[in-house]
């Protein structure tokens, strides 16, 4: 049994993994900390959870964590980074779900994050958790830097086109929708259901900090510089991202059935990304609570521009459910391993 | 494993059905039928599916029906009184989710669904599926009528009250209201997401078919006639029962506290009844795909109106999930096999 | 042309009267407040308004705002009492769209308001806003307390019934429900998208301070004491509240169209009153954006249970557009200047 | 006093010219019709016109259309077609809410719609009702087609580039979400409230109706032909759209604050589109029940990608409202006239 804590466990991600956890065979949550709610039980936080775990929050102390197998940080940046190093020195596995890690430039990362990286040396170390494409890589892992939650989706949809240089991977462009969970649990007037019910708009049109992640992943892909235009959107709905890939056929000869052929070879041994038979409209529904991305390519009226349509449950597969699936990656267990759970729908 | 068919399977009750059993570790459904949709596979309809379950609707057949251990009916009231009695002749055993066997008293039934029941003989030998007051004739019974999901939150809300006479049974009030799945999987303008969204509405106040049935548990509870208002209202939400009960103490001497200890007890070994402490305020989403059912009590300014509050899904504990628990209960199975799923919060 | 001055124009209900008061042909705003937002651009808080508001916020003042004709006061409670005497002694006319001067009790208002009344002289020589009751004292008011947004609902509804002294005036029952934006535009998790959406719940069972103003209002209607139990819920949308009523008839022999009858009498000369005939299931989408209360009686199964359903517009009818209705009741304008947008439906 | 007649009074459009004309100064509706209602009152289907409308729906009958001065068509195509030749013989001016009329090539009108157009000829006569670019043509039109929903957020954002030559108009890119009530008001199990709450999908990937009527209208403002890649999408809302335009920029040099400038210039004149500061981020909800469009231009990354955001109401600007801004247009009134009302928000 492995044990498991998690560093900040009042937000949704946090939430999100003690419901997964509740259910792995495998793995159980020994301790959860919160600075501003040490002490309360967890379930009286999250009533979802009554009977199902005993725990209450405390203060996160890295000694304490140091006796876990696993730590999952459940945090806003910012702070894995301050304890990560401690922590990996005493052996303990890191799963970071927050951005400290995901950039492997350290200036790049300042420019976005506006503050200096604390341990370079480490970020060094640091394997994308993305196990569509670095499956080797996380299980040797100590320290795993999990995916955004746009750019799992939107990496899932353009790798396999930039892998095969079949696009134009200077003319790359991802209208992304996401539900309001993406924000985080914070009290903000912006972020009220009075502001956001029946509304839609974008919003970090001029740059938003999962360009650059997405951009470096899509690079390694392509095998070289990419340029992409990365638009969000804020859904009126809780959970669930929906990216639309626009891209550009370098040869026009290529048929859809053809790229269609090839998505579901890239994918045939990834039991999370289901490629969806041409002509399939995914809906973010059909991943709700599920660890699933669910793809579409389409080549509209055959002209040169292809659109791949990818949807995704931002709290699962893009955040607790991918740090799960990491984890099993990392200890040797069936990489579905209390992931099987299907989604709520309607 | 129990070979389970399903009849009625394009609704949102079987597709519920098939979402909790995919994981249910003793029971495996071989068949689920649909006239409409005969031939057509069972995860194009719900893409939620795919990869989970591997079968095509077929039209409904007895005899291959009679090859299964159980058969549950998904169906609008009127389909399973027309089939049960020749399963039930061939050995298989029968839980109803629809109205067809709820109420014992033949007219009563007829006046309230407008036509005749065509087996009363039969419905004198179904149980009603309330596992928290019925579970031994639960164990040995050959057909279940699964209650409605408005008589399950709220009998289970009323239930304690009445069994220790502490209210007046002719004051009973219930207003409650449901999320939009309650209404089913049809194409009418009234359900349509323009016509509900951001906007509530009572129905049903002259008179809603779920009254004949809670009269007739309550009545037994309380061990004579009872008087309930019944009021429903249509929320704009896909899934959830909140019902806000209304009594009148008999003795305004009996404190809030001990009621709060009489409900604790009546539940102690209800395994989905979760009696929240006192001064909470239970919400439909921390029951949302699970088969729990929270219940609240209260007694506001110490008056003597005792106010119960009790949340289900109305798709499981208020349909499939219930359904589920009773097959447990049937079959000798623990009684929250498959059924251990959190609620989806957020 | 009437000079208006608002207090408290970061709110919902501020937006509203500033949305409102923009097609009034009698009035001008002409100084809106926020400490907080002070020298902002209305316009860029609320998008709405642009093109149409050309204002900016600026602190209070009670020297300009003693310039105005009317002052509406959209603040929360315990603000208005601190500048309304200095501002009546002026001569400028008061109404006070929150809770300082609704309950004529200063005790009673301590007691649930926690705080002492600063100036129980002038509490003395409120009006309470309602115009179907009072608009004879509107007419000649300086201050006007505008009843809150459940009671005006659950007043409406009752009022004619006590007067008629119909129902046990001891036996009130009133389950009500409001939209989130009720709430307020206030920074608090609870009030989060992702704590509401797809989710209903109760609140303020114990005691709310809608219930002591209701009961002083219902027992002028009944006169003489009443018993209420007031149990509101929050409903998944952003406007709207519905009060399902429920009275105990004192004489089973008065038929239900004689309570309609009565009902469609007593509210004859009610511009934004509108008795629905028999049957009628009132939408809180019928009057959204609109100054209207749509009310329908009930008696069901013919019971002494009298069930009235109540909607109105919180943000309209229950707040500012009640507002702008007393505003042109003390001045002499026609009541519906300005009111007679239609509902926005779908 | 102008004397109106609608032709399919069921639908969401159709409740929407009664709304907004309900409060128009110089217009009256004389009759609606609706075979499948006829006889039955306006305000029994739509019950927030009670009050205000006082019409019962009829049959469409040709004769008694022809007394109107002006007939609008808010009916699914094939309908407007087989009616207006007579109606234009009689002396009628018509405005078309349906799509019979906008795409001016006969060859391409069959293509996209199935059928052969039963009237090339007067097709040939038609208007494209966009009045911030066929104003003058609009004033002496007998027949208006006014624009569909879409292409009206679409063409908006884009007409602008396009006229000035700044993008590449061979690589357009609209990325579009509307609310659920351009679907009109169908009995469909696909807009059903459970089938698209919280959730959110593509649709018409392969190829949309509003395709071709958008490519007409920009190779039109581009002076040549133009490639669109066009996707829409279906949120969990009832009203809006939201179009997010990528462009290519043929001179990198041009800077953002030049394209703003061009496109303010280029909208001085037009009342209902909002060209919104740098920076600013549209919602629909700013132009709910409003007609109007905001757009914002913004260059990220200082690449060579421009993106415009540009929001309706699918109902008012992208439907209803846009009919009478042509109406108006047409008899010599005010623009604006009956359409200054303000979004509701929140």
């Amino acid at each position: 049994m492995l044990k498991v804590g998690i560093v900040g466990g009042t937000g949704y991600t946090g939430a999100e993994l003690l419901r997964l956890l509740s259910t792995h065979a495998e793995a159980e949550v020994a301790m959860i900390t919160s600075r501003a709610e040490d002490g309360v039980a967890v379930d009286e936080l999250f009533p979802s959870l009554r009977g199902a775990v005993d725990l209450r929050f405390t203060t996160p102390d890295v000694k304490a964590l140091a006796s876990c197998d696993v730590v999952f940080f459940a945090t806003p940046h910012n702070v894995a980074m301050n304890m990560v190093p401690e922590l990996l020195a005493a052996g303990t596995r890191i799963i970071d779900l927050s951005a400290d890690f995901r950039i492997s430039d350290a200036a790049l990362w300042s420019k976005w994050y506006n503050e200096e990286h604390v341990c370079p040396d480490v970020l060094a170390t640091a394997v994308y958790g993305l196990p569509e494409s670095n499956a080797e890589q996380i299980r040797d892992a100590k320290l795993i830097a999990c995916p955004g939650c746009y750019p799992t989706a939107v990496e899932l949809g353009l790798i396999p086109l930039l892998e095969q240089k079949l696009v134009d991977p200077k003319r790359l462009i991802a209208s992304a929708a996401s539900g309001v969970s993406g924000a985080g649990r914070q009290a903000k007037i912006d972020n009220l259901y009075a502001e956001l019910s029946e509304s839609f708009k974008a919003y970090g049109v001029a740059g938003h900090r999962h360009l650059p992640e997405i951009e470096q992943e899509l690079a390694i892909a392509a095998g070289g510089p990419v340029g992409l235009t990365f638009t969000p959107h804020l859904l009126p709905q809780v959970r669930g991202i929906h990216a639309t890939l626009f891209t550009e056929l370098l040869d026009p000869a290529v048929p859809l059935d053809e790229l269609q052929f090839m998505f579901e070879k890239r994918y045939a041994d990834s039991p999370f990304v289901d490629v969806m038979p041409l002509g399939s409209l995914p809906q973010t529904r059909t991943v709700r609570g599920a660890n699933t991305c669910r793809l579409a390519v389409y080549r509209p009226q055959n002209r040169d521009t292809v659109v791949v349509l990818s949807v995704i449950d931002n709290l699962v597969k893009g955040a607790s459910g991918q740090a799960i699936q990491n984890m099993n990656i990392m200890f040797g267990l069936p990489e579905t391993m209390g992931l099987q759970g299907l989604a709520l729908l309607p």
